[in-house]
C-alpha cells in the first residue's frame, strides 16, 4: 500500500503538484486540510497532492468490520484551476497505480458533493473501478459560502478500498501494507484502541469542555484576524463534535447548535482567509484561464445541400441529464434554425454520457434572399397637393438612401404608408450554422450547473470539445474558450482516443465503428437484450420493473457491455429487498429472477465498452460480496435489537434543526395518525401499535446505511420481533408511495400513518420556511404532496380526512413543540397539494377544463376523482351542456357578494316564479356528487334561460331586485360545491 | 524540497522501511510519533520512515528568522534492530538526496540525546555536512524508563537545513519547495499566523484548561489500558504545555509539576504499551540479533617473532574517548600480556575516531614452558618414622598421578612441604593473543556505554570490526558477535572502503597510504601546522589558547584536511567572544587572529580526508554566516532590552525543580555576596549594584542560545546600558573560573559574587540530594567546588570568608525558601570542596604528605597555600624534621581525649620541667602561620625527645601522670591548627 501512496505522489508531483503533509490535527477528510479548503478560495493558482489519514470516529468498529475504519487513508489532489483535462490526468494516475484501464471497467458515475457545514458544494462523480467506488472527483463550486473563481478540481482516492481491490483481500487488515507487514499488523492495535476511545472511553464531559474551548479559541483568533490557527481550531471543534457524536452524547438540539456554530466559524475563516490573501497581494499570483475564443470570421461556402453534424463533447453527464439535454438541444436547434431562412431537413439529437450529437438532414447551402419592406410616413402625408414628396417623404428617402421617386405605397393594417422594398441577401449555411450552434452551446443549461475552466460556459458538467461539419466542410463554432474542429473523442481507452471525422454523413455509423452507440433507444435495447440473454443462461430474466434502472444504465455507458455476475446463494437468506436495493442503488446491477419472481444468485452489470470480462466480473462480484457482507452484518446486528430499543435510538437522529429529532417527528406522526383514525372510524389496536412503533427502523443499522429500505425493514424486523402481521404491514405501508406513481398503502392503518407522515412533513417544513424552490426540494415535499393525493385517491373511505383537516391536525402537533404555524401557511400548503393533484390529472390526460372544474374539490381528492369521472361521462350530453351554460350564466350575472336568500313572495312574474318552483324541486331531488346533482338540476336549464329572456333582473323596485338576485345566488351557491362550473369554460359548447 | 522527501522515502522503503504518516496531533519531534517512541519498546522488529512536521512553539519567529520555524520538517527513520551498518545506509541516503559525499565533508560528531521527560536516552552523533548539522543519529538505549532490547537506530534529518545548504539559500522562505513555488510562498502565511498564535494570541486560561483536560483524559485511558489514545493525549498535553511556555505563562513551579506529570504519564504509557504487546503475543515477532561468535578453536603456529597488529574498528568515538580508550587499551593489553608468558616488545596503542590500533613489537611465537610446583602435605607429616610416605603423602601423589617416590621437598615461607614440579607447556602466540585480545574487546568500557546489535558487547559506540594479524598470520579473535579478519575499513568515501591487510608490519604506514594518520600526535601536529600555514596566508595565526579545541579536532578526524574560510568583516562589529564562541562551540573552527590578538574575518575548519575544498569551504562559510546572522539577531534584540527587563525574564527560567527559578537563585547569590562583602570589609556600591543585576544576562537571547557566554554578555550589555565599568566587570567576573585552571575573577566584588554563586550551587544541590555521582555531575558541582578553591586561593584578603562560613551563609538563603539544609550536608560539601583542593594540589605536583599536612587548613585555602609554601621551604631543614618527628611523637603518645591542661607544680623531674619551660617560651614566641610557628617551636624538639627518653609518662601516681599527659596534650593542641603534623608521616625522615 505504501508503494501506491508513493506512486501517486510521484505521479502528481511530476504533473506540477506540490506535496504537503497530512494536517497535524485530526480531520475527517482531506478536504478539511487547509491545503484544500482554504486554498480553493480566491484567485491564486494551487496544485497540491497529499495523503490524509481521515478520522471518522463514527466509523470506529474495533477493527472488526472489513471495510470500515475509524481512520482511513485518503489521497487528495487539488488542481486549481481546472487544467482542462483532469479526467485524463486522473486515468493516468490509475495507470501509475498499476491499474490497466483497458482491462478494467472505469466509470465516472454522477455523485455531487455538498457540505452545508462548510458552505461548500461541487459537482462531479464517484469513479468506479469494476463497480467499486475508488475515488471522489469533484469540481468545487463553492466553499466557505464563497463562489469559487476559478473552480478547483478535487480528486480524493480511497486508498484502502483501492488496495483491497488490487490485492484481492476481503478485510482491510489483510492489505499488504509494506513488504512483510500487513495493514492489520501495522495499525490493528491502534484501530482497536482508538475505536475504544471513540465509542466507549472518551470522557463526555471533557470532550464537551474541549469543544467549548476550541470554539472560543477559534472565535478569538478570528477576531485577531488569524485565519490559519482559527481554522485549526474549527477542525479541533469538528473532531471533538465527532467524538461526542460517536459516544452517542449529542442531542438534536446540541447538534443543531454545534453545527450552526461550526458553520458560522468556518465561513468566517474562509472570508478572513480571502481577505488576508488579498491584503498580501495574492502571493501566488492569479490563475490564468483560457481566453474567450474569437468569434469566427471566415465562413467557407458550400455547394448543394449537406447533412450537418454538430457534436458537443462533455465529461460524463448525469444520466437524467443525457435525456434532458438531448431534448433541450433538439428544441433549441430547431427553434434557432427556424429563426433563420436556412432550409434543412429533419433535426435529430442523439446523446450518450459524453456527447450530444445534433444531426440535421439536407441543409441548404445558403439562405434564400428575402424582401423586406421599410415603412415611411403615411401616404397621406407623403405627397403634397401637387403630388410632390413632402418634406417628410423626402427625409425618409434620404435616410434610406433612395430617390423619393422610388417610394411606393404599402398597406399596413389597412393604413397606407409610403415605403421601400429591400432585399436581404441570404447568408451562407456555414455562417448561419456557426451563429446558431454557438448560441446553443452558450445557452446549454441543466438542473444543476457548474463552472469549470471555461471563462463563459456553464453546464451540468464541463464541455470539452465541439465538432461541427456540414457535409465535409468544417463549420467554425466558438463558445466560451472552445472552438470547433473536425475531431471527436472516442473511448478513453481506445488506441487512438481522438479521431478525425471526415464527413457528417452517417456519423452514428462512424461512432459505431469506434464502439459507441450514440442512439439512446438502440443502447437501451442493447442493454435489455444482452441482460436478458445473460439472465437466460442461468434460467432467469430481468424484470420489467427495472425500467428506471435500465434507463439509468443506458445513460451511464456509451457502449453497453453486459456481464453476468454471481454471488454466494447463502446471501439469499437476507430479505430480497435488501439484496436488490444494494444492487440497484449502490451498484446499478440488474437483479436476475426466476420465472416465479424469486431472486437468483446472479446479477447483470453493464460495463462501458471493451474490457476483460473475467477481471471486471471478478471485481464486481467482490464489490457485491463486500456490500452483502456489510448488509449481513447490519442485518444480524439489527435482529439482535428489539424494535423498542431501535426506536429509542432515533431520538439521536436529527430530522431538521427546528423540528427536532426523528423521534419527535415519529411521535407527531403517530399521534396524528391515531386522530385520523378517530375521524374515519379506523382507530384500531393495529393503528395504535403501528403508531407507537412508527419509524423505529430508522434506528436500525440497515436503514441508516440504506435509507430507501425504511418501511421494508420495519416490516421485516417487526415480523421477526413477533408483532402482528397487520402492524408490520402498516409500518411498511406508511412509507408508501415511495415515488410518483409508486404503490400506495394497502391497509387503512398504513394509509393513515403515511398521510400523517406527509402532512407532518408539509406542515412542519412550510412552517419553518423550508418550502421547495424551483430547483431545490431537499425534503421531497413535492413527492410528499403527490403522496397525500395518491393515498387519498386510493382510499375514498377516508374522505372525511381532507387535506386541510390533515394539515391542521399536523399543525397542532408542530405547534405543540412551540413552533408557530400560521393559517396562511397551511393554506399555502393546501394550494401546493392542490397543484400536485392538478398536475397528476393533467399528466393523466384529463382535459384541462375538466380538471379546472373539479379542482375546487381537491381538498378531498377521492371526491374530486368521482366528480371528474362523472363529468367525463356527461360532457357529451347536450342536456348537461345546457345546464352548465345556464349555471355559468347565473354565476356571471350575480355579484359575488349577493346573499343566497330571497323572499319567494316578491317573485311575481311567471318566469321567475317558475324558476323558483323548479329550483325548489331540484334542490329537493339532489343527492351528493355530480351524479346526484345533474339529474336533479337539469330541469333548471330551461327555467333559467326563460328567466333571463323574460326578466330584467335589475328591477327598479329594490325588493323585487333583491329577490331576483337572491334566487339566482341561491342557485349559484347550491351548485357551487359540486363543481367549478366556470372552470368548464365554453369547452362543452364547442364540443356540441 | 518535496523531491528530497520523496527521494528519502523511496530510499528507505527500498531498504525495507515501512512508511507511516505524520502524527495527527501536534508533536515536537518525529521521536514522539508512536511509530518511534512506542515501537522502539519491546522485542518486536520495526523499520519505519516518515515525515514529521515538528511543532516547536518556542521557535516561532513570525517567519522572520532565517533558520527558525515554529514548524520544521523532520524526516525520521527508525531501524530496529540496529542493522549493523546504519551509518553506511545513512550515507547512501545522502547520495539519494544528490549529495556527493566524496566532494563534501560528512562527519559524525558526538551528540548524545536524553529526554528525561520521556525517560529516554541514547548515544550518537549529529551528522555534519560541511559543518552544517543535518541529521541526528542516535542509538536508542532507553525509552519510557525501559532499557531497550534490542536497541533501535533513530535517524532524524532536518530537511529545511539540508535544503538550504543544497540550494544555497540564506532564508528558509527562499527554499524552492516545489517547481515554481518557494517555501515562503507555500507556508509563509501559516508560519506567521501560527507564530502569532503561539507567541501572542493563544489564550492562556484556555490552554491551561486544555492541559488539564488532556492530562485527565490520558489518565483515564491508562486506567482503561489503552496506551495508544493515552499516548495521543500525552502528546496533546505536551504541545499545550509548549504553547503555554511560548506564551511565557509557565512559572517554574508549574513547569516542574507539569513535567513530573507528563513524565509519569509517558512512562505509564510505555509500560502499558509493552504489556499490551506482550499480551497480544508480539504480533510482529521477535527481532533477531547476530549470534555470539564461537570461540576460536584453531590456532595456526608461527615461527619466529613477529609484530602484532590488532585493530578494534568502531563507529566514530567521542573525541575524549579516543584518547581515553587508547590509554585503557594499552594498559589492558600490557597487563593481560604480562599475565601470560608470551615474550614481546613494546606495546603501543594508536587511535582515531574509527579505530583503536594495538601494535606490539616482536611477539615470540610461543610461550616458554614453565615449571610449576604443586605443594602437598607438610614434610613433617609426609613421611612416617620409617621414612615411608604417610597416608597423606600417598594420597597427594595419587591425586597428582605420580609415584610417591617422586615427591620432593619444597620450601614455602620457611615451612617445608612435599610437592612435585610440573612443566606447563607454552601455548602458541596465536592462541595466547586470541584470548587476550578477545578479553580486551569484551572489557572495553567508556564513561558512557551503549548497546547496539551485538549480543554481548557494550561500549561508547558500536564496535564493527576486528583485525588481528601476527606478522602475516591472522589471529582469530571473537568478541560478542564479532570475529576478527584481515580486512580493515578506510575512509567511507574511498573507492574501496574495505581493504585487506597483508601484514602487521608498518600498519601506520599502510593506513597512511589510505590517507589515515593513526598516530594522535602526528594528527595533532598536522592540524596545528596546516592551520597555522593557512592562517599565515591572511597574516594571522591560531592562538595557543586553542589547545583544547585542537585536541578535540584531532580526535574528530582520521586525516586532518584544513581549510581556510572567511566571513564578512561586518560581523567583527559583534563582540569577539560571541564570534569565537560560535566558532568553537558550534563549529569547532579555529579562530584566526592578528599579531595583536585581534580577530580576523577568517577561520580554519578541519575536514576529514579528501574533499572538494571549494565546496566544503562554501558550505562551512554558509553555516557560519547563518550562525552569525542568528547571533547578530540576538545581539540587536538584546541591546534593545534594558538589563532590568532581562532580569525580570529570568523569573521564567527554571533552575532546578526544588530550588526554583534562576531569579530565585540570583537573589540568593546577590544577598549572600553582599553578606560576604560585610564579612571582608568589601561591601561597596559596586558589589551591591552587581548583586542586584546578578545573572540578568541569562535572560538575554544570546545567552539562552550560547550559555557559555554568560558573564561575557552581562559585561557587554551592562556597559552598553551605562552601568559603571566596575559593575560590568564584577558581573563578568562572577562567572569565573569557567573551567578547572581557567581565569579567576579580577575584582573583589566579582570574586564575592562568584563565590556566592558557587556556595549556593553546592549548598542548594547537596541539600536537595543532587550531589554528583561517579559518572554524572550535571550541575558541574566538581567544577564549582574547584572554583571556590581557586577564587579563595586567588584572594587571600578574603580569608575571613572560609568555605564553611560561605556554605552556612548560602544555606541560610536556601533554608529561607523552606528547604531543609542539615549541617551534616554542609560538612559533606566542605569535605567535597576539600577533596577538590587536595586534587588541585596533587595535580600541581605537591608531595602527597605535604598536601595531607595542609589539608586541615583547606577551609581557608589561601592560608593552606601559604602554609604549604612554607612547608615546602622547610622540608629540607633537618631542624624542622626533628620538630616534626617530636610533635608527631607527642601526638602518638597522648590519647585523643586528653585535656590540654596540667598543673606545672606536678612536673618535678628535670626533663619534664625543662619541657614545660621550653613550651611556655615557645608558646609566647609564636606568630600566625607555619612561618611564625616553626622558629618558635623548634626549640621544643630536644626537650620533647629528652622528655620521652627520661620520663615514663604513665607514672603510677595519677597526679603526676595527669600533669605529664596534660603538658603533652597542650603542646599537641598548640601545634594542631598549624599543620596536620601526622599527615607529613615519615617523609621528612626519609629525605634527610
Amino acid at each position: 500500500m505504501q508503494d501506491a501512496l508513493l506512486a501517486l505522489t510521484r505521479y502528481w508531483t511530476e504533473r506540477g503538484a506540490m506535496v504537503v503533509q497530512p494536517f497535524n490535527t485530526e480531520v475527517g477528510a482531506g478536504t478539511l486540510n487547509p491545503a484544500t479548503v482554504l486554498r480553493v478560495l480566491g484567485p491564486e493558482p494551487w496544485r497540491v497532492a497529499y495523503v490524509e489519514p481521515s478520522v471518522r470516529p463514527d466509523d470506529a468498529r474495533y477493527g472488526e468490520n472489513p471495510n470500515r475504519l475509524q481512520t482511513h487513508t485518503q489521497f487528495q489532489v487539488v488542481l486549481k484551476p481546472d487544467p482542462g483535462n483532469p479526467q485524463e490526468l486522473y486515468l493516468g494516475s490509475l495507470a501509475a497505480l498499476g491499474i490497466d484501464i483497458h482491462a478494467h471497467d472505469v466509470r465516472f458515475v454522477e455523485d455531487n458533493w455538498a457540505s452545508p457545514a462548510l458552505g461548500a458544494w461541487g459537482l462531479g462523480w464517484e469513479v468506479w473501478l469494476d463497480g467499486l467506488e475508488i475515488t471522489q472527483f469533484t469540481y468545487f463550486q463553492q466553499a466557505g459560502g464563497q463562489t469559487l473563481d476559478p473552480v478547483s478540481v478535487e480528486i480524493t482516492y480511497g486508498i484502502e478500498r483501492i488496495m483491497m481491490a488490487r490485492q484481492g483481500v476481503a478485510h482491510f487488515k489483510d492489505i499488504a501494507y509494506a513488504p512483510g507487514i500487513s495493514y492489520g499488523e501495522a495499525f490493528g492495535q491502534s484501530e482497536y484502541e482508538m475505536s475504544r476511545f471513540y465509542l466507549d472511553d472518551a470522557d463526555v464531559e471533557t470532550q464537551r469542555r474541549l469543544f467549548e474551548d476550541y470554539a472560543a479559541e477559534a472565535r478569538r483568533l478570528l477576531d485577531a484576524r488569524l485565519p490559519v490557527p482559527a481554522h485549526a481550531h474549527v477542525l479541533k471543534c469538528s473532531h471533538t463534535f465527532n467524538v461526542l457524536d460517536a459516544r452517542g452524547a449529542v442531542s438534536t438540539t446540541e447538534r443543531a447548535k454545534a453545527f450552526a456554530r461550526m458553520r458560522g466559524l468556518a465561513r468566517e475563516v474562509a472570508g478572513l482567509w480571502s481577505e488576508r490573501r488579498a491584503e498580501l497581494g495574492h502571493p501566488l499570483g492569479t490563475a490564468e484561464l483560457p481566453a474567450v475564443a474569437a468569434a469566427p470570421a471566415e465562413f467557407p461556402a458550400v455547394e448543394g445541400a449537406h447533412p450537418l453534424l454538430f457534436e458537443i463533447g462533455t465529461e460524463e453527464l448525469p444520466p437524467h441529464e443525457v435525456t434532458r439535454t438531448a431534448s433541450a438541444v433538439e428544441r433549441a436547434v430547431t427553434e434557432k434554425l427556424a429563426a433563420t431562412r436556412l432550409g434543412h431537413g429533419a433535426v435529430r439529437v442523439r446523446a450518450t454520457p459524453r456527447r450530444v450529437v445534433v444531426l440535421v438532414d439536407g441543409v441548404e447551402p445558403v439562405e434564400p434572399d428575402a424582401e423586406r419592406t421599410v415603412r415611411g410616413p403615411r401616404a397621406s402625408a407623403a405627397f403634397d397637393a401637387d403630388g410632390n414628396p413632402t418634406k417628410a417623404a423626402a427625409g425618409f428617402a434620404r435616410g434610406q438612401g433612395v430617390d423619393p421617386a422610388d417610394l411606393r405605397r404599402v398597406d399596413v393594417d389597412g393604413v397606407e404608408y409610403v415605403g421601400i422594398t429591400r432585399t436581404d441577401l441570404g447568408r451562407g449555411a456555414v455562417e448561419v450554422l456557426s451563429g446558431v450552434l454557438g448560441e446553443v452551446v452558450a445557452e446549454l443549461r441543466a438542473d444543476k450547473n457548474m463552472r469549470w475552466n471555461d471563462p463563459k460556459l456553464s453546464f451540468t458538467r464541463p464541455v470539452r470539445w465541439l465538432l461541427a461539419l456540414l457535409g465535409d466542410t468544417p463549420v467554425p463554432v466558438a463558445a466560451g474558450a472552445l472552438v470547433s474542429g473536425r475531431t471527436t473523442r472516442v473511448h478513453r481507452t481506445a488506441a487512438e482516443p481522438v479521431v478525425e471525422v471526415a464527413s457528417a454523413a452517417d456519423y452514428p455509423g462512424f461512432l459505431a465503428g469506434h464502439g459507441i452507440t450514440v442512439d439512446q433507444d438502440a443502447r437501451r435495447a442493447l442493454v435489455l437484450a444482452s441482460a436478458g440473454e445473460l439472465a437466460a443462461t442461468v434460467g432467469g430474466a430481468v424484470s420489467a420493473d427495472e425500467s428506471a434502472l435500465v434507463d439509468e444504465i443506458t445513460n451511464l455507458v456509451e457502449q453497453p457491455n453486459a456481464l453476468l455476475g454471481s454471488f454466494d446463494p447463502a446471501y439469499l437468506d437476507l430479505p430480497a429487498e435488501i439484496l436488490t436495493t444494494v444492487m440497484r442503488k449502490h451498484q446499478r446491477y440488474l437483479p436476475v429472477r426466476d420465472a416465479d419472481g424469486r431472486l437468483l444468485p446472479h446479477f447483470v452489470a453493464v460495463a462501458n465498452g471493451d474490457c476483460d470480462h473475467d477481471t471486471v466480473r471478478a471485481g464486481n462480484e467482490a464489490v457485491l460480496r463486500a456490500r452483502y457482507e456489510d448488509a449481513g452484518f447490519f442485518w444480524r446486528a439489527d435482529l439482535a435489537t428489539p424494535p423498542a430499543t431501535m426506536k429509542e435510538g432515533i431520538a439521536k437522529l436529527a430530522f431538521e434543526e427546528r423540528l427536532g429529532s426523528v423521534a419527535q417527528r415519529a411521535a407527531r406522526i403517530g399521534a396524528a395518525a391515531v386522530e385520523f383514525g378517530g375521524l374515519s372510524d379506523s382507530d384500531t389496536p393495529v393503528l395504535r401499535r403501528a403508531a407507537e412503533l412508527a419509524k423505529f427502523d430508522l434506528g436500525s443499522q440497515m436503514v441508516i446505511e440504506l435509507t430507501s429500505l425504511a418501511g421494508t425493514m420495519a416490516r421485516e424486523y417487526a415480523r421477526r420481533a413477533g408483532e402482528p402481521e397487520e402492524v408490520a404491514q402498516a409500518l411498511y405501508d406508511m412509507e408508501l408511495p415511495r415515488s410518483g406513481g409508486g404503490a400506495v398503502p394497502s391497509t387503512v392503518p398504513g394509509a393513515l400513518l403515511a398521510l400523517a407522515d406527509r402532512f407532518d412533513l408539509l406542515a412542519g417544513l412550510f412552517a419553518v420556511g423550508a418550502k421547495p424552490t424551483g430547483s431545490s426540494d431537499p425534503f421531497g415535499l413535492r413527492r410528499a404532496g403527490a403522496g397525500v393525493v395518491a393515498i387519498l385517491r386510493a382510499f375514498p373511505e377516508l374522505r372525511a380526512l381532507t387535506v386541510s383537516r390533515g394539515l391542521s391536525t399536523a399543525a397542532e402537533h408542530v405547534r405543540a413543540q412551540g413552533i408557530e404555524v400560521r393559517q396562511e401557511v397551511l393554506d399555502e400548503v393546501a394550494e401546493f397539494v392542490r397543484r400536485r393533484y392538478e398536475q397528476l390529472l393533467l399528466d393523466a390526460g384529463h382535459p384541462h377544463e375538466q380538471v379546472a372544474a373539479v379542482l375546487v374539490l381537491a381538498d378531498a381528492p377521492a371526491l374530486a376523482d368521482e366528480t371528474l369521472a362523472e363529468l367525463a361521462n356527461r360532457v357529451t350530453d347536450p342536456g348537461f351542456a345546457t345546464l352548465v351554460a345556464a349555471l355559468q350564466r347565473v354565476r356571471r350575472i350575480v355579484p359575488a357578494d349577493t346573499a343566497p336568500t330571497y323572499d319567494p313572495a316578491a317573485l311575481v312574474e311567471p318566469a321567475e316564479a317558475a324558476l323558483h318552483q323548479a329550483f325548489d324541486k331540484a334542490r329537493a331531488a339532489t343527492t351528493p356528487g355530480l351524479a346526484g346533482f345533474v339529474p336533479a338540476a337539469e330541469v333548471l336549464a330551461d327555467p333559467v334561460n326563460t328567466f333571463f329572456d323574460e326578466i330584467l333582473v335589475m328591477a327598479e323596485d329594490p325588493t323585487v331586485r333583491t329577490a331576483r338576485l337572491g334566487l339566482l345566488a341561491a342557485i349559484r351557491d347550491w351548485a357551487a360545491p359540486v363543481l367549478d362550473w366556470q372552470g368548464l369554460g365554453t369547452s362543452l359548447e364547442k364540443k356540441n
